[in-house]
């Protein structure tokens, strides 16, 4: 089995051909034809191309050359796209690099941490702030939304007529909608969707474009606030994690891009090592002040990102969490008229569980765990749907202008599904004197009582979670829990992976606090002894875990999610039985929503270990080879064209040393990266010049962060006929001793290696220090567990 | 700066000789003498002795040899052990390995990944059990005990002659201490204190001998039940950790070879990467069923021991701390005769805090800060005294019998200084109905009031933290409330680190919860307003918080465990805020209790992250060479000669290829352990022999399982004349990828990699892959960050 022979070369892979279609996995020793960009590639590139995660701008042109084609294309999960780039979280120790530490005195150090906590307090604050800004623009624009169609539907009640009531809420919704979503669509794609799945590869480090920018943040605030008033079956939730991470990318570089200002300020963080710790606890502050809940927020980043833990670092993001949700409780305490009182630590609030009335008994647990089945099963049903559909987008829905019209649909379908299950609904509750209820619609119902379906309907998703945590025993019958959860299941599987910006979180909740609360209630009418069910609240709480915990499969940091929502820690154990049982039944069937996604973009995306049968294959077999070197001194042409060549998509060169001469072969003696080489190309470090113009400065560790991270691309830089013929002296710049393995090496060992340090260049090196390979993502990702044991996922230019 | 000559070899390190005494730091370019075995080593030799870490037996003998010594012995903080080995986590790859990995199927995966799970379930159960037998016999047994002093004290209370009362309680208390303290300065030193420093270091891979034996756990329950019965100012809840993390190691390796029974099960999980992980789930299953916080065990665990974060792992962790709470709660709710009600869940139970009448303001916030600066103040000052009092105790109190006097003494000094300040205290509460106190004394007081001063002192310290945190404002006047945490707090100083099996934990939580309760009375009668700040019960809490970071220093894992066992979230951020300004203010003082004997013991202990200003050493000043270094086929008697070199310590050896004839130098091939050459010694698997007995059967694995981990002393094992010029082949047993480094590497990078991966050698090579040195634990170890810049410690045989 271990004998795959590799003709592909690294630098040539994606330019062989070879037949495209249905490749079969390469593990059955004879060598398989790959994805190339000539013949498949062009299907290929389409699969790739109108989803969620980053788009290219120059495609258009490629387009129409592609009409006509089969529309039928390969099953796009085998695949692992060329285009993502990794993020490098090793440190190049170059000599610059550290002359610059050695130079820094014990209280640079403590200035820098100093400075690391400042950035921490400033990412959660300003986190906090815009969770904030959403909150109080989607409460006021919710309200008057729906004061004006609850007066349309008072006013046309009496009359009949309704049907004008329905087209007003249609059109109110979809015009909201459509704002979202042409920004989206047309300026930000990399906006749509809840972000997570792109926060969980970028802390896993894959480079998405465009993902952490700040017109990303602009586009992302603005379209989940038309979203979530448009009334679609999403969440304001997600979308803070995915704000939290851009904040915090902006904030730590103390610079904007887009903006063209540069503070001067944190110039020590300019790299990718820095920038994920700052970018794990932005996102650590956005669950933070989505649910409250500073606790979770960590572990959530720790759960999604993290890789080696770090003391130092666990605190400052436990720091960033806690401003994060503090911001939002004090500025919403202020905003509610209530300065200082500290009740609203995140955006959704599951109000407060009051543990007397709502206890829990031992013989409920298998109950619960029965109720997490359920979720599981409910849970795999809908990312088997959202798969499908996501396909069916993928193919068919590429234009900007098409998801537009996709979203208006689902919003006008959202709003004429509403009204008719409330026009229907024959459940009339009684208003109480002190009712909660923010917008109760009498409709058909007889004087002082309101329609029980529209207070789930009729609402922001929030309020409606929280009204089925909290109403009395009572307040809904079953029969509108049922057709709710049926109807709000299939809206919002439809909903997720529209060009809009919104999250799953709260409408997973919603479906599983509607049919827990039914369980509730059937079990309370089945069952003699009525006073331990007698509360509803507490099935629809854990009905809401199993749901959300079927749909996205996160046990640790969710169940402290919930538990600090909740606000109460004796839901614990039963949440926690909960979300692993909706966990296990639910992989049995399918993966997580989340990954689902990150698959379909064929990311390549690192687990936490490598496939467990996979000790067979040696870091021979895994690497890329041959690799292209550099000499320690290199003439300008030969760097200038192995940047250039446009067939190979290098990002790593080991450097060599070729004793002159003799004909051993050479050793490794550094490694140095193309952004490095087109810094040093920019500013022209050619040894020639150093020797003629003396008085030039030294090339310094700014200048490499002036450049980061938007280095150029080598064509815009000019290097004359002359110039070519100099040479480049790589010595300072190169990193000296970078980590190597024997070619021997078994896969999990190297994966072990470059994952537990985030490495994105591992050279592989032979008893006598020669270069024989390179190890790269991409090599390490190709590697998965499938149905059938391991599988080799295909590379391709998608 | 970086050019400190090394002389010292690490082969013969421990025997040259060099001047003893107050070594300054190493740093400062010249050279200067280490401490030896021969001078200062006698000296050296008693610091470890009879501290809490670790004794050899064998030092009886050395002891009386040292008798006449001065008694001024260097300040040991400046020394590093040569005593500690290391754990290995970096899995062996050698070929039996690789070819176990390789025959194994999917299938065989998953059983395994369900055998570690079953593993976790009854690590979780056992620690539960263990909690729960823990809890019901010092109930039991502190009952009687306060029931038959109460009784005696009413009786002398109204006759005079309460001196015999204060005798029959103090010779009572000492009679426990005394069985407690027997047990563990004679039969198991390792059991004494809370265990968390020796489970830190074991998480953190150091070897600690005899920590996770079956010997120990039992005698750290009887331990830690005699010590709270003594009523000594300890808690029962640190050593449950211990106990966790033992129960771990036991239940993991499907043996016990204390009792010599071995069940043939989890034998895949015998060695040390897979018991370090199992550990990791016990000592979290530990603090879980301890403070009912299972998200704080996992978190407990994270913060102290992983490395490198992996998503299964925290999982499983999680689900261990979960299963223990939950048996611990199910046992406690039969012995309460209340089966079914799941409101146990630790062995401290911090009462229901109601988040109505105790919610705290905005303007509270500075307050809370305050109070955490206070408290880390305190903590530093606890710590402080402790540090020298260990000192003392690690010179002067050496002897097993003078620590269980040392401890009666104490236990006689609590019991008189109780009585007395009870006896004089004049602050006497009315007996409302329902009153909580489980020993109401009477004692000077009015018929139908109780003696306030009682409650605190009068009672197991979880019962009185309770009554600190709930008692209804006016229970406790101020005089009362200051002399108590004047009292309590030297007396928890002077009783951690006596020769008991006891936590600190508790005695921080009721020294803070005392002085906070003090606070909060204070405030409420310098302000008008007192409605908010009528329950002084929220002040208690938050001194509590804040005393014990003061002197624990946890800051995440902390805050989660308080609000766990709260049971209310709300009070999360201003525990939050209080346990970091504790941290921050104790930190500026003094070390944490627990990093503080650690640093007493000498441990090689290796930190997040190496010292900021280390750059400027490389792997070539770091490193130990010369190194011994094997060939690939080794003469058995050159291998037993290099094992019984008594002057050397080395576990693990380069192996190389020489090729002969050649005046090349050696290349690395393989990393071989010395544990694993005593295996292939005591089988006899020679080349000569493998020939002549071909059906001699293979080494496999499991000959090293089953040695594992008490791997005999070269000592034992017999090698004939003629055997010593046979050949061993090391090639199928060598690692034969093991990592390494260029020489150049810097010292954080190496460290990096060491820590991040566990590793415990990491051979330097040249660019030509020839072993030049090797890196361990003690060589990364001895550098740290003290007051003056970055110093190196001295390596002694303590």
């Amino acid at each position: 089995m271990a004998n795959i022979t590799k003709k592909v070369s690294w630098s040539s892979r994606t330019d062989e051909s070879g037949a495209a279609g249905e490749g079969t996995p390469l593990l059955n020793g004879s060598e398989q034809p790959r994805l190339s960009r000539q013949s498949g590639g062009g299907s290929i590139f389409q699969i790739g191309r109108l989803s969620t995660v980053d788009l290219e701008e120059e495609i258009t042109s490629d387009e129409d050359s592609l009409r006509g084609r089969p529309k039928e294309i390969p099953h796009n999960e085998k695949l692992l796209s060329l285009k993502y780039e990794s993020l490098d979280y090793d440190n190049i120790e170059n000599q610059l690099f550290l002359e610059e530490e050695r130079r820094m005195s014990h209280m640079g150090f403590r200035c820098l941490e100093i400075s690391r906590w400042v950035v921490c307090g400033l990412i959660g604050f300003l986190t906090g702030l815009i969770a904030c800004f959403i909150d109080i623009v989607v409460e006021q624009l919710a309200g008057i939304k729906y004061q004006v169609v609850k007066e349309n539907i008072e006013r046309f009640t009496e009359f009949g007529g309704l049907s004008i009531s329905l087209i007003l809420w249609a059109v109110l919704n979809s015009t909201f909608v459509m704002v979202g979503a042409i920004i989206v669509a047309f300026f930000e794609p990399i906006a749509a969707g809840s972000g997570i799945p792109q926060i969980k590869c970028y802390l896993n480090g894959v480079k998405i474009p465009r993902v952490v920018r700040l017109k990303t943040l602009v586009v992302k605030v603005c379209g989940v606030i038309c979203s979530v008033v448009g009334g679609l079956a999403v969440g304001k939730e997600g979308p803070m994690i995915h704000s939290g991470a851009v904040v915090a990318a902006g904030v730590s570089q103390g610079r904007s891009t887009s903006l063209k200002r540069d503070f001067k300020i944190f110039e020590y963080f300019r790299r990718d090592t820095e920038k994920r710790d700052f970018v794990s606890a932005g996102a650590a502050a956005g669950v933070s002040a989505a649910f409250g809940a500073p606790v979770g927020g960590v572990l959530f980043s720790l759960e999604e990102g993290a890789s080696f833990w770090n003391q130092m670092l666990t605190w400052r993001i436990f720091f960033a969490s806690m401003i994060s949700t503090f911001t939002l409780n004090f500025f919403l305490s202020i905003y509610h008229k209530n300065p200082g009182d500290l009740s609203n630590p995140g955006l959704i609030n599951f109000g407060r569980f009051e543990s007397e009335s709502m206890a829990y008994n031992l013989y409920e647990i298998p109950l619960f765990i029965a109720m997490g089945a359920l979720g599981g099963l409910l849970g795999a049903l809908f990312n088997f749907l959202n798969y499908w559909l996501t396909i069916f987008r993928i193919r068919y829905i590429h234009r900007p202008c098409l998801q537009v019209m996709e979203a208006m649909l689902v919003a006008a379908v959202t709003a004429t599904v509403s009204f008719t299950m409330i026009y229907f609904s024959n459940d009339c509750q009684p208003l109480g004197p002190e009712h909660t209820e923010e917008y109760p619609l009498q409709l058909f119902c007889a004087d002082g009582e309101y329609n029980s379906m529209a207070t789930a309907f009729f609402n922001t998703p929030e309020r409606s979670v929280r009204s089925l945590f909290h109403n009395p025993a009572g307040t809904y019958n079953p029969l509108t829990l049922g057709l709710f959860t049926l109807t709000y299941f299939f809206l919002a599987c439809w909903t997720y992976g529209l060009a809009v910006s919104a999250g799953v979180f709260i409408p997973s909740l919603l479906i599983g606090a509607a049919w827990g609360r039914l369980c509730g209630i059937l079990l309370a009418s089945i069952t003699a002894n009525g006073s331990i069910w007698a509360d509803p609240g507490k099935y629809a709480l854990i009905g809401a875990g199993a749901q959300l915990g079927g749909i996205v499969r996160m046990t640790l940091s969710l169940t402290v999610i919930l538990v600090e929502a909740t606000g109460n820690v004796t839901y614990g154990l039963p949440i926690m039985l909960v979300l692993m049982t909706a966990k296990i039944v639910g992989d049995y069937f399918e993966e997580g929503l989340y990954d689902i996604h990150i698959k379909l973009q064929s990311v390549p995306f690192l687990h936490w270990e490598a496939p467990a049968t996979s000790h067979w294959l040696t870091a021979r077999e895994v690497m890329s080879s041959p690799v292209t070197c550099l000499n320690r001194i290199e003439k300008v042409g030969t760097i200038v064209d192995i940047l250039s060549n446009t067939s190979t998509n290098h990002n790593g060169f080991p450097v060599v040393v070729q004793i002159t001469g003799s004909d051993e072969p050479a050793k490794l003696c550094g490694l140095i990266l193309r952004s490095q080489l087109i810094v040093l190309l920019k500013h022209k470090v050619f040894v020639e010049l150093a020797r003629s113009r003396l008085t030039q400065r030294k090339l310094q560790l700014k200048d490499f962060r002036d450049a980061y991270p938007r280095f150029p691309p080598i064509q815009s830089i000019h290097v004359s006929q002359d110039e070519r013929e100099c040479m480049m002296d790589l010595t300072e710049f190169m990193n000296a001793t970078p980590y190597t393995v024997p070619q021997d090496t078994s896969l999990p060992r190297v994966f072990k290696l470059f994952r537990a340090l985030g490495l994105r260049h591992l050279v592989v090196v032979d008893d006598e220090n020669r270069v024989i390979g390179l190890v790269t993502r991409k090599d390490l990702a190709r590697y998965h567990l499938g149905k059938h044991g391991l599988e080799e996922l295909q590379l391709a230019q998608t």
